[in-house]
């Protein structure tokens, strides 16, 4: 199949570009590399080498023999350039990264709101706007996040999607499957929240073909791919805007700082490995919706857990020590996460465990690559609010 | 109050800023004149003779003896104007209008699906992390339309944004309220059901104080202050794209046409005079939320009826003949709508009929401007999607 990867530089994209590509799909990779520009406002680097564009195309090119394309465009403005890409190469699938991905990137200032808005609203209207108009029958793969689900429902599985609700009306209880009452918790998080409104209308109106995954938080670095050559590595961030909470643990542990838990640690969060995201695109592109189905919505996540969990995993492996901050984030600090993700494991998905891969990014990629780190940046310094803003300020005054 | 109108130039914008200007309130209109300049892009003009905002202005202090100031900037663009224009002058209110709020119009093409979803929910999002942070008390009114709620259900009547449903849990069933889920029939409606998630997020993130507006279809011209003086006149829209049912089925009238109901008119809406829209506008300025509370949500419609009684209704009036079109839009031949308005009834709305208003319209508008109408402009030529533009040409070719 002929597959265009949309954000295909990025932490997610890129190991999926190479997967597609290794497994026989013809590959086009689309990104305006605005996550590595990103990188130059925030100061700040990936922990790992990672290289140019050209050089990481050469590498493949080199390891496996195959192509891949790339094309520098802005999804999302360069409308015209993408419908014609997409009638020229008339490819069979669409995959869909080209959105800012980090919460507290998204709640900095209203100029990272406003970025973050413009630039994932306008990606994903453009991308289903240009597959209506080019007439052709394109499936589009979206990577959407865990986080649109809100409304904990009493020790409930958080189902894929759709939820059935009872409704009274005069004529007695009415049953219903409605999209999951959404209920993010940051500009990042809403912004995927509304692309659900953008697949079901067109998917309504036009009968465009839509799966969207409903992602957990990535962990690890590495997929098969991306070890080939070290030219091919992937990125890991650190720091308090894009790092993840495991990524922060990790380089703390690396450079001796003590964890830093925001809050209590209660917070209940799901999880996936690099390698079984590549695997989850893999099989939803094998997987196309048929002519009349509604929006396939499938939840990409293999375990949960606390973040205080984590921390005392990478604990007994580093022997760091453990401590607790104020939460920057508008959130409450215990919550419980049950969630349905039989679809994928149904279709063959066999995840790879925490317990299983940590060890490898503590001593192949943290330890590893610890003299590039800038200990400066671990720490998050976006706030969610005014309110957690002058919390955090009251903390550091009582410390020092 | 200190009030700011942003699109005050509008349909909605220019009454509403004249009735609270004339009840006391200190208002300052903000638009950038995109309706003005789309009818340049449509080729087509109100029917009503509408002056430039500076005679609109001179015009009213001559009547009124009351200064409006007016602003140009666009807003979800021009946002450093926009946040120094709230910190200067202190708003107790801002009423957003400022966005393209014609379905037809948002369905035309590529361009018009882009502009619409680039427009409303930048300008959403832009008004509220300006009013964030400003770090004012600043309340929102916004206008949105009745055309958000989906999913018809037997007989129910619609509540006033939120829904009360019934979850199956492991620990039994629990009730919970939840945004009423989102059905939009357009572009248009479907940037109004991601505002409704803008909402939901500042209110609860930064506890912004909101009201958004669940309108009906606007009907009539004319209000008590753009009666005062023909220089004050309010738009009409009679076009394919602008013009609501009602209104073409006015000028249709007025012009000899029969009037061209698509498919059965088995269609029901929720219908609002436009003297109730600005009352209702001053009504939820005077009910502002308190502190902690969640969005205020209000259906604005006073009537609802199927559009071949409208037809009916103005054929008995004007000896008008009914025509049966194919629907250009992708929606039910006939559908029931019964709508909960209770909260502006309880705060003193005392709704003009359109029993009692629709000769108005019949002789003080649509005959007394027929001259000024270009009859080319009446139907309507935006295609929902390819089936029904489809439909369209077929039924063009059996009737030539």
């Amino acid at each position: 199949m002929k597959v265009i990867v949309l954000g295909g530089d990025g932490f997610c994209g890129w190991p999926t570009a190479l997967h597609l590509s290794n497994i026989g799909h013809e590959v086009i990779v689309v990104d305006n590399l605005s996550r590595r520009k990103i990188d130059i406002e925030l100061e700040v680097d990936s922990l790992t080498p990672i290289q140019p564009m050209s050089v990481r195309l050469a590498a493949w090119k080199e390891v496996s023999g195959k192509d891949i394309r790339f094309i520098d465009l802005t999804i999302g403005k360069d409308y015209q350039e993408l419908l014609d890409l997409i009638v020229t190469e008339k490819p069979d699938t669409i995959v869909h990264f080209a959105e800012q991905r980090a919460a507290p990137f998204s709640m900095k200032t209203s100029r990272h709101k406003r970025y973050t808005v413009d630039n994932n609203l306008n990606a994903t209207n453009d991308v289903l706007a240009a597959i209506v108009e080019s007439g052709l029958d394109i499936h589009l793969v979206h990577l959407g996040t865990m986080g649109v689900y809100g409304y904990g429902t009493a020790g409930m599985k958080i189902p894929e999607g759709y939820l059935t609700v009872t409704i009274d009306t005069p004529q007695g209880p009415v049953e219903q499957e409605i999209l999951y009452p959404a209920n993010p918790g940051s500009i990042y998080h809403m912004t995927k929240t509304q692309d659900a409104l953008f697949f079901h209308f067109y998917n309504k109106n036009d009968g465009t073909k839509i799966t969207d995954l409903h992602q957990g938080i990535v962990w690890g670095t590495q997929t098969t791919e991306t070890r080939k050559d070290e030219r091919l590595i992937n990125r890991f961030d650190y720091d308090g805007d894009y790092g993840t909470v495991l990524n922060r643990f990790l380089m703390q542990a690396a450079i001796g700082h003590p964890l830093t838990v925001h809050g209590t640690g209660g917070q209940t969060r799901a999880f996936i490995h690099i390698q079984d995201t590549v695997r989850c695109i893999e099989l939803a592109i094998e997987n196309r919706p048929k002519d009349g189905d509604r929006v396939h919505i499938m939840n990409q996540m293999t375990e949960t857990h606390r973040v205080r969990e984590l921390a005392d995993l990478i604990s007994q492996m580093t022997s760091a020590e453990i401590a607790n901050m104020p939460n920057p984030r508008n959130e409450a600090d215990e919550n419980d996460l049950h969630v349905e993700n039989e679809t994928f494991l149904s279709l063959g998905l066999n995840p790879i465990t925490l317990e299983a891969g940590l060890m490898e990014e503590v001593t192949q990629i943290a330890r590893k690559y610890a003299d590039r780190c800038d200990r400066s940046k671990v720490p998050s310094v976006s706030y969610w609010n005014k309110d957690r803003e002058a919390a955090q300020s009251a903390n550091l005054k009582a410390v020092s």
